[in-house]
């Protein structure tokens, strides 16, 4: 599959010769053993172990297993992960841990390949549950219950979000009231929209829970904290004062034991406040390391960033498994003819290419955003690098990579199921089983749309520091309190500002459309206008009364989300473009850049309307893009295959009937068959034959 | 919900005076129940009865129970629908039928509430099997047959698709050839690609089978018929010579036993044969009442576009549910709050009313397109227009139609879900279901992207006779030979060039985008550009040899797809306008022209660098689309609730937990818990309002 297009010069090397007998160092081709090892990352030991684990049989989905049974696998499989040693990176060195956190992260996402619920039961377990002991807790309760639950002698739920609050976490209402005279907090749900829900492990194998509650000693709300809480006895009924419900059967993810919960005047131990940023002397007296609760409440929350960082990984993953199954049935799946000849194989087909081809691209761009973010957190939580700058940009990237790799995840499922038609349908061919448990990765661990506005808020208080303050009502509360003094150094922005400065003139950058400084600019600078023109027409409300200032912000809500996504999309191509530069084979290097061009073609393509509108392309080069695209998918479409291959899943992660070479082997069959009939002279005749005949002797 | 927005004037009747006390009958309102009637059309009566079918616990959906209590559940409710004589409205009224076609797919179509599995297994043993009988064979089969069929004593399959060809019908492999010494004909699968594929009922509940085959008699292949072969004896064991395979479980319609058969020289007798196309005599002579063999493939197929017809009205009732789902709940639902005061109900979310109030649009934009198809579909069935024409015209706008509306509804099902957050998970509240079971719509009954590839070349041989006659190769082999000189007349773009040629300049008719002349303009001259820019760029193809016009015309496939999806939702928009002249209250009309407004705008919107480009919209103009689009979501948010009840469907259809009052009753009890301590002055001091002060002491 290293098949050289003498039809088109590439765009970023010079013109190849296609004859006589191209060096195959030379002619665009790919790497596929380098590349793959490129897209393992910093990580790749323990990605090659994770993966050869979601190959075992034993930790994969049955298709179609009812759901009462599909949990009792998942937690036998939890155990399973217990044996392998496979979950317990991020703790602590002293407890059997080894403190790597990016590691643990990168070795956990690579399970959703074997089963999403197994990937997020253990989520669940140990990257909330646990992680939530671990970085709220202090070491005596390290000591106290982190064994357990690393072992899993101690299943645990992550009770924060509540039935009336899903992402405004500020705003729950269970409440934990200190009572000084017996040193205990009262923990309790004071209606039903109170009711903690969606909890995993919570209807049935939850012997303990993290519930996060309003912290009141004193006579004063110190807002949202978290308390250790065992919630069933040995024989898993519910302890006095604890109630639950089975959240039952699901659009997906029914490995997993969903529930909610309740609180009824429960008391728990002082000793169970997980207290790092605030705890409650023995006479009820509160104090913290953090004085603003606004800062106190995001930095407990930060701690928990890495659920997003790993959907984020697991999307990418589960793209990729897609389409590598779904590129090779259409690399040997035939349908309709060119004439009486052969027929096509799909992705001959123009459609086809572009419906697969931009979408191997976003997913290269994707996995090297992945890969960068992975990076970051590991600097954070390795405290390698861990200012509060550090935090919160780690937090903006994390909202943004999670926010469009969901979405484009859930595209990429549905696409590549459509493309390979019914057979795409049935489970043994793995694409809808796994668009429907990635489903809710859309809007768990913080809502798609939520997280964009938190991106949005931050490239407006990037833009000018004096929207720092307000408060925006409509926007997530999430956000408030975030904002840093800070020009777009991280965001990409600054580069584009000094760009267009170099140039002078805008339309200068689009006068070749192949050209990365071009793709930058555009990229970039439709982020600037779309933040600058939103902040422009914000900036009136700055003076207003806050509901004033809200209906304000409410009537730009979607333009702000829309900036978010831009700016995303940016974060994805300057991404891709740095991994560029770590290709060291020249010919794979020049079929990545092809990918990438396309990738930043087509997000151009798309908003088009938005480019003319703001003057940043001309109406001529604007006419070329879409015959660009379909000369860039042409070039590419010989290298589909290795592509993917270089995702490097094999047939056990892969699991698809028509990506098994099945298909292949009928085809086969099928032309072989043909042939031999023809040679027989066996093959009836085609009555069109005859009737095209007679219509010609009835014109004669 | 009647509500007046008096902060802007309706587009398209006099301003409002909001005061004092607008008379109801003027003012903008829903008048809901007569807008309920309006939208049950023409077969409202057979709708109301299947409704309340519908409604009935025994023949709805058990999110979760397992695949194989399933699928004889589903097979049980079939048992029910005869019973209740729900089912035989098409059949001959001499078998106890109506001869009625439009009012058996209206009642059909309503069963996807209830549980799509049954609507789709129905549809084959009754839209598919049965209809394959009733329209390809003669009287003596239907004596021989269809009571059986009727009374579901012979459940059937019907065996079209083959593990090789979905899309592509006239390709498929089987054999059967006729053996005048028997008097039979010889049923074959010749290798595994020709295996029968995705068939309802093969896996576990068929005795019989319409089996499609390429039919061979004196060593000439007459194309593909239909035989009506028996597979199963009374024990549910399978026919000597005949074999199969379940399909297993699948991402959705698991109440289907879906299946695959082959056949090894399986002996069936000559009257088994469907004839009323194409016949074999004893001796072997084959004869048909239509000459050309192409026109009578295309005959015998056009009989079953009935499966099309009720996809598109299901998948339109599907989408109906979920917004009468999420509209309920974003009604009810509080999330995040203006500042310190109440939270905000989710509909008051700019982004959510985009979210939503766009996709109740484009909804109704479907359902009345829906109800014209039916209409189109029963004239041709009763025989009131059936010509040539009458057929062809019929095949075009259901291809048109369902490829949207499924897209539609998997699009709208999903929005739904995800503007549920986590409650829209799970399966209490219906949509993840829904979305799973409609899932493979999109791709059955005519793969959507082939049906649009359909819709292309007939908008392509409308625009120039010459095309006629091209054997395009890559283009859907079933498309070939429907073409019929004509112009535009069915299309709507005859109008369109009526139009531009009455204004003269084309810039005039967008000078006010709310102007139905304007949207109409606009909507119609771009699907006219398009395809006028294809035929041009294609003219040269038609001198080439087959296969190099074939590459070309691949070339073209991408624009052509997007030529024919704008033709389609010009041809909603058309069904849209032409419901507006039938709604007989002004204030009610009022409302749905906005409504219309906004989905003629934000197809706009969605392609505005299209109409940029081609000079069919101003700089300036395009500018203010967004803009207008939001005041309209504005002024329209207000009905939201009155227009998704105006659907009609009520708790029993829509049985989500999150639309059945439970939310606004948590949300209220919060609220007065709330209340209830600010008044007893048990709340607590917010450790934020502390921080503040002491923060303004600091600096003092």
């Amino acid at each position: 599959m290293t098949t050289v297009d003498p039809t088109s010069a590439p765009s970023t090397t010079p013109s190849q010769s296609p004859s006589p007998a191209p060096s195959l160092q030379d002619a665009p081709h790919v790497d596929v053993p380098a590349l793959r090892d490129l897209l393992l990352g910093r990580w790749a030991d323990v990605r090659r172990q994770a993966r050869a684990l979601a190959g075992r049989e034993d930790l994969q989905k049955i298709e179609g297993q009812p759901w009462g049974e599909h949990r009792e696998r998942v937690f036998g499989q939890l155990h399973t992960l217990v044996a392998e040693g496979a979950v317990h990176r991020a703790f602590p060195t002293r407890l059997g841990g080894q403190d790597s956190h990016g590691g643990n992260v990168a070795g956990f996402e690579e399970l959703v390949v074997a089963d999403p619920s197994l990937q997020i039961k253990a989520g669940v377990q140990w990257g909330l549950f646990g992680a939530a002991v671990l970085h709220l807790g202090t070491e005596a309760h390290h000591d106290a219950w982190l064994p357990g639950i690393m072992d899993l002698s101690i299943p645990g739920a992550f009770a924060m979000t509540e039935t009336g609050h899903g992402s405004d976490v500020a705003s729950i209402a269970t409440t934990a009231t200190y009572d000084p005279g017996a040193e205990e907090f009262d923990l309790h749900t004071p209606f039903r929209a109170a009711w903690k829900d969606y909890l995993g492990n919570a209807a049935l194998h939850g012997r303990a829970a993290v519930v996060f509650a309003q912290l009141i000693t004193g006579g004063v709300n110190h807002g949202v904290h978290a308390l250790y809480v065992p919630i069933r006895d040995a024989d898993g009924a519910f302890l006095p004062g604890i109630g639950g419900e089975d959240d039952g059967h699901k659009g997906g993810l029914n490995g997993i034991d969903n529930g909610r919960l309740h609180f009824t005047h429960v008391r728990v131990p002082r000793f169970n406040l997980l207290d790092r940023y605030g705890s409650v002397a023995a006479d009820g007296t509160y104090t913290s390391p953090i004085a603003s609760p606004g800062r106190r409440f995001f930095t407990m929350l930060g701690t928990l960033v890495q659920g997003r960082v790993s959907l984020d990984g697991a999307s990418v993953a589960a793209s990729k498994v897609a389409l590598q199954i779904a590129v090779t049935y259409a690399n040997q799946r035939r349908q309709f003819g060119s004439g009486d000849g052969e027929e096509e194989v799909l992705l001959d087909y123009q459609r086809h290419q572009r419906r697969l081809i931009t979408r191997i691209a976003r997913t290269y761009a994707g996995s090297f955003a992945h890969e960068e973010l992975l990076a970051r957190f590991d600097d954070v939580f390795s405290g390698a690098h861990d200012t509060d700058e550090d935090r919160q940009d780690l937090e903006t990237l994390a909202a943004a990579c999670k926010a469009l790799s969901t979405w484009n995840a859930l595209d990429t499922l549905q696409e590549c199921r459509e493309a390979c038609g019914g057979a795409g349908f049935l489970s043994e061919n793995r694409l809808t089983g796994l668009r429907a448990d990635l489903d809710v990765y859309a809007t768990f661990e913080g809502d798609n749309t939520v997280l964009l506005q938190l991106v949005a808020k931050r490239l407006l208080t990037d833009y000018a520091n004096d929207f720092r303050g307000i408060d925006f009502g409509a926007m997530a509360r999430y956000a408030v309190g975030q904002a840093a003094d800070r020009t777009f150094s991280r965001s990409g922005l600054r580069q584009a500002v000094q760009f267009f400065t170099d140039r002078g003139d805008q339309r200068l950058a689009v006068n070749a459309l192949r050209e990365e400084g071009a793709q930058r600019a555009l990229l970039t600078g439709r982020v600037e206008d779309m933040v600058a023109e939103i902040a422009q027409q914000l900036r009136s409300a700055r003076k207003l009364p806050t509901e004033k200032a809200a209906s304000v912000f409410n009537s730009h809500q979607h333009e702000l989300i829309e900036a978010a996504r831009a700016h995303a999309e940016l974060l994805q191509w300057e991404a891709f473009t740095a991994g560029l530069a770590t290709v060291q084979d020249p010919a794979t290097r020049t079929v990545l850049t092809w990918l990438r061009d396309l990738f930043g073609l087509t997000l151009i393509e798309e908003n088009v309307g938005w480019y003319l509108m703001h003057g940043r392309i001309s109406m001529q080069r604007a006419r070329t893009l879409t015959g660009y695209v379909n000369r860039l998918l042409a070039r590419l479409r010989p290298h589909a295959q290795d592509l993917v291959d270089a995702f490097g899943y094999e047939q056990p992660h892969l699991r698809a009937a028509i990506a098994s070479g099945a298909e292949a082997i009928r085809q086969d069959e099928a032309r072989e068959h043909q042939r031999r009939e023809r040679a027989d002279g066996d093959a009836p005749v085609d009555e069109k034959v005859l009737y095209a005949r007679d219509a010609g002797r009835r014109r004669a």
